[in-house]
């Protein structure tokens, strides 16, 4: 009799939590509102060398949370939302580099926000949350990028909302930042944009159990939440993504000429509705799509990242040739607009067909541009 | 003193309506089930000349009715939803041809649908409603034509669920019809357009005052309904048509930094979906919406366009270049599929920045393709 095959150690990650801004002391918000005291939760992977040069900081996308990869507990099933792509001997190699990711400022993964209690009150924060911006996040996630006593960034890696993080932290941040890799993002939100995240929102609003946000002593807006993330998966896809999934193919084995469904493609969102409804607020949904749609770094006829601070960071620029929401010509205006700085600036268009799914899955192209892009960093700062 | 400039005679059409499959004979539909009564409502201009061989029949789109142009009174300020295209001296000229607009099997703009009474039942259809598809719809509006006397029709125009009658009445009846139109469709519903159907319909249904479908002695599911219709606007414009005609442009002048939306193309959703409510019925959404998710001529392995007896029928097929709802690949299936019975196929992709709403709107390229197509087939037909 063989013995059964070792399972390979589990990867094992803890959730930290950060406390910061407290009364009387607050941080100051974009709209001028003043919050505090703010929580974020952050996980961490690998480890800080000692001139504390090998940090990658991890902003994640719109729903996605600390949990980048590994797993939480020994009983896990599922490990985080980018294992393929960060954890031992993978593209973010931890065991060459500190990895760090944040649950951003608005969500509901252990950061603060609007499902949070206002401690000032004693009750949830709901609506009376203030509104807050991607530079808002990012201005969080510097104090406790401060605490953790890194001054200065090795890598700056997010895609989609994540990637807004990464420009912003590029412009806020330049001298704490030695190269970025923003994936799948823009640097302006467009008119499209904006209308698949307002739809999304009116769809929660709809909802009666929304009760104006006041909804956390009950089962809140659950159908207005499902359809909310049905569109957005709808643009997370492409047509011909959806083609080569789902196609026509039945959920059943023949028409049934009532309102239940007849299509995959329909029962794929059922289901992404019916399981972010379990995990995710409908009020934090309101608030960091809000975040995406003021995002703009081009407002008022100049562009943020034309800028001579930002030239001595490096930049590995990447779209996906099927990404929808965020298509490529939005990328090569970054790109061009970097490019006036003299910065080191790599871009690629990665042909792949999920859509703006692509950046989330395993892709030999994504990990071995990521990996290089990160060897050379490494290499060029002398980094061990 | 000059006399104020006459206002050209308004062009007054008058809405019709025609019963048939009245009990005890019905109508067979493709579900398996029966319906009668069924009354269809339509429009006529211009005139049937003694040969009967200049009739046009015009198929509207999902959300369209009768009124294709002209004026149903004399104080209406809006005229019919074509009216650019249809009238005297224009594209389809109702000095030469008999135009025909029939509103379709399962709508609410006087034809038989869910907000119909049932003369059996002396209540609402509702859900009790029978689903039809694109080919019931078809087959009622034969009933229509043949009662008018019409043996052959000289051409058919349609666009998106206009366009799939089109098609369907070519693979139905191809002995009545000279040539066809079929504008920015399809042959098949892409699994990305059942997608946005089906997100549409949930967040109808997941309105609690849809009430099952049962909702006539109230208000309705108006929320809901304005919602389906914001998705149906994203649909219909394109990333490109925002960016021009919105976006990033501020409703009012500053952000406001809440939830009452802030940019232009959230008014614009906003207004679509509100004024939507007031015309249309929820219930006619499911059912027509599911009717072009279910509309697929390409099942099985075969292709019902490729028929023989669609070799003497003339096609001239034209879709728009930023349409992503239908976009131009799926015109070049049908064209492809045509081409191999033999047919007279024009194809002609429209240069166009405003996706799926081109076909409605204004053009002149769009209007000197049609005119010109209709007016060669009188020449080939010898129609006076």
């Amino acid at each position: 009799m063989s013995s059964p095959t070792p399972q390979p150690a589990k990867l094992l990650v803890k959730r930290q939590f950060y406390t910061f801004a407290e009364p009387p002391q607050t941080m100051q918000l974009d709209s001028g509102a003043q919050l505090g005291p703010i929580t974020l939760a952050y996980e961490t992977l690998g480890k800080l060398n000692q001139e504390r040069s090998n940090a990658v900081l991890i902003l994640h996308a719109f729903s996605g949370d600390s949990h980048v990869a590994g797993y939480l507990t020994q009983e896990d099933t599922r490990p985080g939302w980018w294992d393929s792509m960060v954890g031992p001997g993978k593209a973010i190699d931890t065991n060459i580099y500190f990895v760090v990711c944040i649950n951003i400022l608005g969500s509901c993964a252990g950061s603060t926000g609007p499902a949070s209690i206002n401690p000032a009150t004693g009750d949830f924060w709901a609506l009376t949350f203030p509104m807050v911006t991607i530079g808002d996040m990012v201005r969080a996630q510097k104090h406790l990028i401060d605490h953790l006593g890194i001054t200065k960034l090795l890598s700056l890696v997010g895609g989609s909302v994540g990637g807004m993080q990464v420009l912003q932290w590029c412009v806020d941040y330049p001298h704490m930042v030695r190269s970025a890799i923003p994936l799948a993002t823009t640097s302006r939100h467009s008119a499209q944009a904006i209308a698949f995240n307002e739809v999304a929102r009116q769809a929660i609003m709809a909802d009666p159990a929304w009760n104006m946000g006041d909804y956390y002593n009950g089962p809140g807006p659950t159908h207005g939440l499902a359809v909310a993330r049905m569109i957005g998966h709808v643009t997370y896809l492409s047509d011909e993504a959806m083609r080569e999934k789902f196609g026509r193919r039945l959920h059943t084995g023949s028409l049934s000429f009532n309102f239940s469904g007849d299509f995959q493609v329909e029962s794929y969102l059922h289901h992404q509705g019916k399981k972010f409804v379990d995990r995710f607020d409908a009020n934090s949904l309101l608030y960091i799509t809000k975040a995406a749609d003021y995002f703009d770094l081009e407002r008022e006829g100049g562009n943020l990242l034309i800028n001579p601070d930002l030239a001595a960071v490096s930049f590995l620029v990447i779209s996906f040739s099927s990404d929808w929401l965020y298509p490529t010509y939005q990328s090569k205006n970054i790109v061009s607009a970097l490019k006036k700085n003299g910065s080191d600036v790599s871009f690629c268009e990665i042909d792949a067909q999920w859509g703006h799914d692509a950046f989330l899955l395993p892709n030999a192209r994504l990990h071995g541009l990521i990996s290089g892009f990160l060897a050379r960093m490494r290499h060029e700062h002398s980094i061990q």
